[in-house]
């Protein structure tokens, strides 16, 4: 028997499965993807915001295909194939995109070398506070657990909110923080639906903001339809998930 | 009764004393440091690789000085205060210091995009699997969890060997890579006396590349005499350390 994860809905849908279209020409970077992934989201919102070229290939990470782990052993989502040579990590892809395509803006880092490094700063805290207790509490069974990680997940964000300039987290800029975080507010429902999770409860202007960036031209783009994420999120919200997030949360191990 | 941490050892010893007492002339650039923190050191290595003017100022992380603290709320070393405004995060001062120093050579970042990317994901690699488990061995109270903890790390180490291109992981020049990891290989002699550590038993070529952190000359002049580090890690050996990482360890958290 497959490992549960492998049976997912195969292709993108709704407003993404538009952008994936678009998107079939070979090009110089192909990108691999995984439609349901937020990591993926987050590098797939950065080449939509850039502009940049790119080749859409779907890759069920759950089965690995021969020339993708040709070219990324690991066989992770994403991952780009640049020039023959394969690279992977979100937000090191995201970094990536700026650094090979200077000329196409806007940029989702600022010029500047301070406040380069601040909106690294909080996208580490995206990354390593915010995003961790999303997940703890999907996967939470008992009741007490899931109660912990919701006030951790609201503690998170409202250390967020508080240094949110608005309407994006930099002020006019749509930046790095914008970028990390999006693809978990686009799927923050699942959290509404499940384990009593309500925007309002957050405070601190997090509703304008979370609204802000649901809507942002990039995220939409890259958004397939509820149905199916909600079909991925039942395994996380029975603890059955395998992907390396769900095993690292379990394990207590940073990803 | 204080936390244990507060009384450490004031200030550096050894050759990390020489290099402190040439940066005690004011500066555009403060940096805040603790000499024993190995975080510290990432940034420290990084400076006086680029020849960067800066002014030192020791902080005990544990006993936070009003200045410090409203510079920096977080309180948290090391960290900088540059024209004025604070920032902190070991790896993101390294990036710092390439992005606002770009005149100073050498560069712990390639300048090709994708050579970068390369440096930042194996980086990355040090941060979330070498450090971590380096770190839970020490922590680990009992012989089968600091074997198994112990076992970690040789994995973390081997798999980065096996990219190491010698004589520094990404060739003749010293990266980020080496700097973020070079301050757990001038420690490693801790695991060695107290958890069995031996780095014959890495293989992959680990002994000849660990020799060639330990000697580069911005690792020696960053560093103090051995006694004082083991007055430190005496209390991460007991399991009794209250720095943020020792904290994180034991919560299955990311830091």
């Amino acid at each position: 028997m497959g490992l549960p994860d492998e049976h997912i809905y195969p292709h993108a849908t709704g407003h993404a499965a538009k952008t994936v279209a678009k998107h079939q020409e070979p090009q110089e970077l192909i990108f691999y993807a995984g439609w349901f992934c937020p990591y993926v989201q987050r590098s797939w919102i950065t080449l939509e915001e850039k502009g940049i070229p790119y080749q859409y290939k779907e890759v069920n990470p759950y089965k690995k295909e021969k020339h993708f782990l040709d070219i990324n052993p690991k066989g992770l989502v994403p991952a780009i194939e640049y020039k023959g040579k394969a690279m992977y990590e979100s937000l090191i892809l995201c970094e990536f995109f700026e650094d090979a395509y200077p000329q196409h803006a806007p940029h989702v880092l600022p010029a500047d070398p301070f406040d380069r490094a601040y909106v690294r700063l909080w996208t580490g805290h995206v990354d390593k506070q915010v995003v961790p207790a999303f997940m703890r509490t999907i996967l939470a069974q008992e009741a007490d657990k899931q109660q912990a990680s919701l006030e951790e997940f609201y503690k998170a964000l409202r250390t967020l909110c508080e240094k949110v300039k608005g309407p994006y987290f930099f002020g006019e800029e749509f930046t790095l923080v914008d970028v990390a975080l999006a693809p978990w507010v686009v799927r923050d429902y699942i959290l509404k639906e499940n384990r009593g999770y309500d925007r309002d409860a957050v405070g601190n202007g997090w509703k304008q903001y979370a609204e802000k960036l649901e809507t942002r031209a990039s995220v939409l783009q890259t958004q397939s339809d509820k149905e199916h994420y909600a079909e991925i999120y039942a395994r996380y919200l029975r603890n059955e998930a395998q992907s390396e997030a769900a095993k690292a949360i379990r394990a207590g191990r940073p990803f």
